[in-house]
């Protein structure tokens, strides 16, 4: 299975032109499931924390399409990560630093292959899909790749107190895994208190709360109503615990 | 052929999950259409009737995964559904009453099997796309399901006399089934007049009119214009007979 | 494989139902790939100009299903176009005739097929897809089609000197194909010079500049930042050589 994780929106042609270059160099029976095109526009950060999120629940062997790129054409390095037994095709600016930094196994390699027609500003149709589709195909692609021992872009595996990602009903997804988050113990965003509940259906209509949503991570939503225009939240608003 | 019917919009992550959910379940060559993301939230009964039209123009053995499921972590069952040949799963909260209602055959069964791993808060992915996947693939989950005689949440067959569903261009689609309209009857909506016409191209630009859409309900457009702006339309709005 | 383009956006439940008729007209092994689905709307010149230049990453054999269609329902034709050994397939109104234009090998043929159950307003659904599914499943509708030589919708094959589109991160997309403009060359819109670079990587952030983009076009961008909105650009915007 190929998993496509993009900020090329939906809206616009990029998404079409990637899958076309995966089906041109891959295999055609191999399913490209669109997890997500709309990782915060230029901001590698939240978008790592999410990836290391959502890639939990895929199963070993899935090919994660990662494209994040706001240096495409400048010197940041193309990689090939295999952490945990999933792979992750990308730009190397930290976009895969989380699952990297948390990986109980890893290795990384840059891609040294570059084909004969590369845009200057589309590395995920021209450079990543042709990777990520030979991966898939079982094919891997040795003589395009060098092992590399590390990232150049490192992040810590720690997790972040931020909202990382706000949904379409408004809900904010934070960077903190709910684990490490005792269930009774209420957080704040600004001077505002967020008590903990396991379930939107136990919440009265209209009231904020946080729950471990279904990636395993504290999402501050409230019931029937959205969070973020209620809470005023963006990515980058700060989670505390509240005193 | 599954057939994905959800309030989870587009934009965000939930339909991705779902669908390799599908795949890790199910056969990987059952095409999977998206056919809408965005039914009205927290609104099964424009969702029912919107759904009891859309599902006409699909070919029995057809499997619809209808989520939307305000209440999910409460009480409410899970279904499944076999109406006129096709199979619907998904919460029972009305969303597939209006199918059932019209229904000429029909038989429905609680979901009585839970996943180890079920989140409070995503039973499309970790309960009904399971189940859903196993049954387009040809295999029927018996042993998961307990045959009832009716839905919890029961609806009329009648058509609804509401705007059910604003698309992009502003069109306004209806409950009503243009069959039991006659054709040239003027609605209104509020003290606005509604002329009907046959197709966009006989009515001058600009001017508002009612006609027959493609799934038969009565759709509310202005010719290369947005009716839901001009008009003031948004779902619920009611629509009459002119007088 | 099947390359859908179309102005049917993608909140609703118009490309889901298309892609049904695929299937079921067609071969369920054949790739369906969203090329765009926001093709400016009743605008068939900017989309003829957007799709000549998209589908140069084709490859030979595929099979454009291509609906913009705001005179569906009135006398315009359905064709089918082979063009340098791709086929299109769509409405004779503007939206193939940029690619005509340019072809080195052109065939046309009016589809004079109706289906039994054809809607007046969802031709893309009733007539277009079920000739494309059988182009693309290798079986050539013969029967369904009349050659003719021309369409009856022509355009130049020259470049247009506007905003065709606007991306989701404000970049706009012009129809002048940048091997038709000195790398060098300042561009302007309004009292705007807008100087060329090669990569959004090195110009500084929130500086304007035109670069040749990955499918060939004068595209016009601010680095990490939207240009429609800092320039004030929109499809239709003139673009002209800075003086």
């Amino acid at each position: 299975m190929i998993v496509l994780y993009t900020d090329f929106g939906i809206d616009d042609p990029y998404v079409g032109q990637m899958k076309a270059a995966l089906l041109q160099h891959g295999r055609q029976d191999v399913p490209i499931v669109d997890l997500l095109h709309r990782v915060p526009d230029f901001d590698p950060r939240a978008g790592a924390h999410l990836l290391a999120a959502l890639q939990t629940r895929f199963d070993p062997g899935s090919v994660f399409l990662a494209v994040v790129d706001p240096g495409v054409g400048g010197d940041r390095q193309a990689v090939v990560l295999e952490a945990d037994g999933k792979f992750y095709v990308g730009p190397d600016n930290g976009l895969l630093a989380v699952v990297a930094a948390r990986a109980q196994t890893f290795r990384s390699w840059r891609i040294n292959w570059r084909p004969v027609e590369l845009s200057v500003s589309f590395h995920g149709r021209d450079l990543f899909a042709p990777i990520a589709a030979r991966i898939a195909a079982g094919e891997w692609p040795a003589a395009a790749l060098a092992e590399c021992g590390s990232l150049d872009h490192a992040m810590s595996a720690d997790d972040l107190a931020e909202v990382i990602y706000i949904d379409h009903y408004g809900n904010a997804l934070t960077g903190m895994r709910a684990v490490n988050v005792p269930q009774d113990t209420p957080l704040a965003v600004g001077a505002v208190r967020i008590p903990p509940a396991r379930v939107f259906a136990e919440v009265p209509t209209g009231q904020a709360f946080w729950y471990e949503n279904s990636v395993g991570l504290v999402e501050i939503a409230v019931n029937r109503g959205n969070a973020a225009s209620v809470l005023g939240l963006a990515v980058g608003s700060l989670v505390k615990r509240a005193t």
